[in-house]
């Protein structure tokens, strides 16, 4: 099996969507791949025990990608082993009257995870970048003062969003949060494949709707957000990862191993120890509970 | 009395602490000063009840100030005319065990007011270089990685956390937020005379604390930790204002005052119009609930 390095998908330069590749030869079978996945989980779970105890830090997974990207089955897959406690996962949708009543990013800071735990944004502040961007017209919900119509929405808008972004998340990585964000990367032909296999599936099929559709005809605007979107927001504190998605296993192989290999990098995260004075009673404190 | 300008008490340059007034004269009794407050902040309240109605600003009034300085007092007095649905406080206390779990900007940026409304933070983030600067070994409480004993905190630490802070504010003032901040400025004396009326005061004792008496031993360090903040926080969207307090009447006032001028200048809050197509039928609506 290819040796692994996480900076193979890190963003680190300008990219252009295009070239991104949907595909990854690992050099293994899928059956090498699926038992490589299965061993990076229960480490990363263990760790997070660890990380629990620790309490310092907190890590934040946001995943973006297009329909049927498999954002919610690696979820599943890659948090597999986690204790429940340990791993928090928040699926955002539509914005409520009541999110339309703050600024875009406030429901989302209060979804953040606690120190000690992992956080899952399945889609992220990012989607007011992507979804917002390829229909201005959603921006109008937000009733922001100036912003009265899609004309007054220009580049300098987006541009200043994506620096809101980057001092949200710059606070949240100076204060303890270790933020990752994914782009699972599909070709147009993958989704395809897959939408066909929702509607022939009976038992997928309310994974459908016919809206899917109509935003599959906007691939080459979302390819355009999307690009920007990297290009902007991908920073060395928190930085975006590509990840070749056409294969399922892959992904979630890819994605734990990142995880993995990022927090295990912290070298403080261990369990505290106990404090000298406590330690050294600690045959004391036995033969307490033995004479009860 | 004295001609009002809203600049007279803006911090727009380097200020040194020994230098601002806990006086001023408005040339005017105190009746003349207590009839301006009760016909600002009603025109304040009427002018809430609108901006309500317009839906697209929110107003976060922070207070800060020593003990005594009358911070519950006038947000009593500032507010007495509103509709309360329009304005709602948050008072920080020492931070729970919940919000420790978190950054130190989170419980503040869950509290932020909806559109349309008033939102006052009696304490506020500032208290996070503030009292934690007076007393440091308070933020070993927030577990920070890295930050692992007093001496991990440097001068570095404070001037992240200043922009951490603007960051936070701006991108708040950018989405829609007018945020005001009052530093209500008394002198020693003065806290003297109201810690003294608190212990004479049988009604008033249960505002007093011995605590109060250590923290006021620790004046000079306060005065020169706000001195920092005034001069590394105060910015063109987010500026502070000096309120002179040691006349409860006067900073009252003046605080009622700033808030009035300053949002009236938004010559875009107005009541929202109906539809054009609504508009039209106004008679044909009045017609069908007359013919039932």
């Amino acid at each position: 099996m290819k040796k692994f390095d996480v900076s193979d998908y890190r963003v680190s330069s300008q990219i252009n969507m295009d070239e991104t590749p949907t595909t990854v030869d690992l050099d293994a079978s899928k059956d090498e791949i699926k038992d490589a996945l299965k061993k990076t989980r229960k480490d990363l779970a263990s760790f997070q025990d660890t990380m629990y105890a620790h309490g310092k830090y907190a890590a934040l997974i946001c995943l973006q990608g297009m329909d049927t990207a498999g954002k919610d089955s690696l979820i599943r897959e890659v948090f597999e082993e986690f204790n429940s406690r340990g791993v928090v996962v928040h699926s955002f949708k539509t914005p409520s009257t009541n999110e339309l009543k703050h600024d875009y990013l406030w429901r989302h800071y209060i979804a953040l995870p606690q120190r000690g735990k992992f956080g899952v944004f399945n889609r992220t502040h990012y989607e007011n970048v992507l979804v917002t961007r390829v229909h201005p017209e959603y921006i109008l919900n937000e009733n922001i003062p100036g912003i009265n119509q899609v004309s007054d929405i220009d580049e300098s808008f987006w541009k200043n969003r994506f620096k809101q972004i980057n001092s949200f998340e710059k606070t949240l990585t100076e204060n303890g949060t270790v933020i990752f964000k994914f782009f699972l990367n599909i070709s147009k032909e993958e989704q395809k494949y897959r939408l066909l296999r929702r509607l022939n599936k009976k038992e997928k099929n309310w994974k459908f709707s016919p809206g899917d559709l109509k935003e599959r005809k906007l691939w080459d605007d979302y390819m355009k957000c999307y690009e920007a979107v990297l290009n902007n927001t991908s920073t060395a504190y928190a930085p975006w990862y590509i990840i070749p998605s056409d294969s399922k296993t892959t992904a979630r192989y890819l994605v734990s191993k990142i995880l993995f290999e990022t927090m295990t990098g912290f070298k403080d995260i261990k369990e505290p120890e106990l404090e000298p004075e406590i330690q050294a009673k600690i045959s004391e404190y036995k033969q307490q509970l033995e004479r009860e």
